[in-house]
């Protein structure tokens, strides 16, 4: 039984990682859930957030954390996400409870107060995350791995060079990177990969209450795909937490990471020192590819399981 | 009565900064104080702090904040201020209290139980600060103002363009620039003119047992002063404090300061927009000039004062 | 008597600095002009400098050089010299005759071929002249120096750091920098002391046809200076004539001068090291002042000489 | 019948690249080779090629180039190219002819004076090509396409992200690939996989004059690639020539490649984009794999051409 802490910035593609984590409850402990300025502003993605988990009735602990990057000002995603940053479903009125402590205090006090090593899930800058490394060393040794959703090797996607989770704030990365935890890369090497097809996303249409959620997220999320190329949806965010649930279904490469922090054409960039003689050991494993049909039946069962009733605790 | 916080790296001209606010428990109330790696390692800059406050028997809680910069790796300084980080006097055996926590969240606790507002005195890089401002941002209403020593409108030190205190960490300096929080920027437009006289230095020798502790640290940062043309000694880090103390002595003007994160030539850069029409708002008072007489008796007052005994409590 | 070569982007200022060296031919021997793009569009800057040199009448060789920067694209300054680059006089039909060759070849040719060496008067982006410098480096041991206006040292106009010419091809300018011929720099430290105020302006209407022709230009120039909070209009390119002319009313100091190449907020930031040790040698007279009465009349009395006729050959 | 140019800086596989070209004086017909500051100084560089050609009894037009980079200072590589830049071999006395212009003068002239168009084989840091590009920019129209080494689009060798040639003189490649010029990239994507094998580097020895040089040259590359993680030696240079006479043997994809001049840890990256939707053309084939047999093969039948006499003329 794995503990997890999850820190997102819904976004299509973090919803669908929250419920497929809430669907385990015999695999995944879920001791809370952080938000943190990205793929809209911190306001947005908290709201997102609270829907999520108030419509499927979870008991999880929630908690704001920073509005914005670093060191440099925010850029969100509307183009991809929408102007609420997760566009498609109507979730009606309703609220959900936030923990008083912000998000980087809230998290550290879990993670000192749990007798296991904690996992922590990355699915947004690394805001949250670097602060909490930094302000509370300590927690560092408590924590096994940090299975995140970010960056890319081979290519970016905001720029040439640079996925948005680490385009939006470098320095953190940079930050979590050069920590010394163990990192788990779910670049777009891998998530470009992890696709769902449109066959796959009309299936889910009225299938049962969340898995109909789901379409209508992944609906949106498929169309605003279009301009960037895409004809399937990769649900990015979806591999951090898919390889905790089913690691074999991925490969992939130990490599030493770094992040530019440089203004300029590279900033944002994750990049691999893949000379035959590296000149640093590595401190993550960069996930490569995976199985994409096994991958897109994970996320399908996870909503038929949540269809069934949600019945675990935070 | 101000209530002051007093973060350093102590460095010779930290321990003149420190000794001379101990000096005037009647107008600065020192709360505590904080290291951070900087002139030396953080080992090395909490040894020589705990030298300082023991031996003029201060009761004034300290506590141990970051080892290193937010985001990259640590450079020391010891051509300026030797292998010790503060060469020079022996200061024999003994010990002197820490506090248990860390000092981001040490200041933090401090600043909200303080019924009053609290000055930030920074003489060092502004990585502790930077973490402050961010992990806990309810602080910054309760910071009347940061009063630091670094950077330089004109010129740098390290660097063409760079003064050591950014340079050696210029994204917390960045963060610092841009909270919002009221900023009185002792850079090296003033603390260059800001001398102790070879003379001066002389004369404190055997005059008391803080004078000539004084002596012995500011003797050898003279000498190692040379190699960077200086013949009297610019006392940096005291003109943040002595700025509380006497303002009047100061002359500057209100600017937009911003600080270089880029890689290259500017690396830790701070600059001002002089611009007839600027692109923002002053954010910080840049001091530009000092009475370099009334600053230097300043400090050989202090250091009377403390000779005839010291009396404040932490 | 001066040999000089003028590489100009016509360009209010530009226009001053022409008919000023114009006026001069006791004094300056003019072997030729050449135009870049940079304050508008090679075509555009080209097109100016015809109709200024048919204007008076001159039998100056002209050559087109470079369209745009070394390295990275043009970016031109329609806000402060209006579509055309030299907003203000109707021109009229008519032509003037192009060299033949590029600018770059033409002026190495034109310098070999001068028994003299030749000072290169510089009033735009350093294109040409770090292609020249380069291409031909044979050409550095036969220019005594280059007079430019560019940079600043205390601060820029374009950003807070950067000053338009150095901005739009900081690489050129570096290649200039370091290419060890001697430099006289005009930067913003002394061009916006080196004003004409509103009646100086004023007073050049219908006085003489070129006094007339700068009244309509300057007039522009004054009003679309007003956004950038100037009254008076600093002539930054007269300058670099100016210094040739009358260096007497300059005051500077030798330094060593470096450019920015960094994509970020230091881009094109010309910078001077001037700690007590610097860590080069001089490579520029660096003007920081001039006495603006000597400075204005010199214009006016150039003016006044050509409303009384162009006698200068080419 | 192609016309060739070859701007190089030998450089051991440089030599294997010109000997190459010259055992096919029925494919192409070398109107010139130029040198450049690289591996090692401009005065050894050229050197090195005198010697190669006065070797094989050449009668080919030799410029010498630029000393170094067209902005910032020159890095030789003496760790791989011995302090000669072309270390084993003992070629004695004698000299070889150069042309009394300088390179990019004379490569101008050269293509210009070429009733067909010009293919350049660019094996060196880009400063010749790119001086020749912008200074004379009607050449542009009559090269057809330069067939180049450097870069590596999924990584680097001086950094994880750059190769040395780009990292040489990133401003340089930023020129030659915005030039609009055709360019094929044979960067380390290619190759690396572009070996000769030991066994294949001692079946040269004594089994000619040619080979025999061949051999001395290559073992002695074969050791100093051992310190970077290298068996077998990848001929990196040779591509550019291989691809030119068997273009069959090589495949790749057309890509936008842009080069990074960022100061910090993208320096001299050539990056594409990769992106399902990019945001500009494709400038360049990249070359991204090779049938190395018969590449070796390529390589091992031209030196068996020139044991048996050399006859092509300049």
């Amino acid at each position: 039984m794995r503990q997890i802490w999850i820190d997102c910035d819904p976004g299509h593609d973090d919803a669908m990682a929250i419920l497929t984590a809430c669907a385990h409850p015999e695999k995944l402990h879920i001791l809370g859930i952080s938000t943190v300025g990205g793929n809209q502003t911190l306001h947005k993605v908290t709201q997102n957030a609270k829907n999520v988990l108030r419509f499927i009735g979870a008991d999880i602990p929630l908690a704001m954390g920073q509005q914005g990057p670093l060191v440099k000002p925010l850029n969100t995603a509307p183009e991809a996400h929408g102007e609420s940053g997760m566009d498609g479903p109507y979730f009606g009125d309703g609220d959900y409870p936030l923990a008083s402590e912000n998000a980087v205090v809230y998290i550290y006090r879990q993670i000192m107060a749990c007798p296991d090593k904690v996992t922590l899930v990355a699915l947004a800058p690394l805001t949250n995350i670097a602060l909490l490394l930094r302000t509370f060393p300590e927690v560092c040794g408590r924590i096994d791995c940090i299975s995140m959703m970010g960056g890319g090797i081979s290519h970016g996607n905001c720029t040439p060079l640079a996925e948005f989770n680490i385009y939006a704030d470098p320095e953190a990365a940079h930050i979590v990177f050069h920590s010394g935890v163990p990192i788990v890369m779910s670049g777009l090497d891998v998530t470009e990969q992890a696709t769902v097809t449109v066959a796959q996303i009309g299936s889910l249409q009225n299938r049962g209450r969340v898995s109909h959620l789901a379409y209508e997220l992944l609906h949106f999320y498929n169309e605003s795909g279009r301009q960037f190329g895409f004809t399937d949806s990769p649900v990015h965010d979806l591999c951090a937490v898919a390889w905790l649930l089913a690691p074999e279904i991925f490969r992939g490469s130990r490599r030493f990471v770094d992040v530019s922090t440089d203004e300029g054409a590279s900033r944002g960039q994750t990049f691999a020192d893949c000379r035959p003689v590296p000149a640093h050991p590595a401190n993550a494993l960069v996930l490569e590819g995976v199985d994409r049909e096994r991958f897109s039946a994970l996320l399908l069962d996870a909503l038929a399981r949540l269809d069934r009733g949600y019945h675990a605790g935070g």
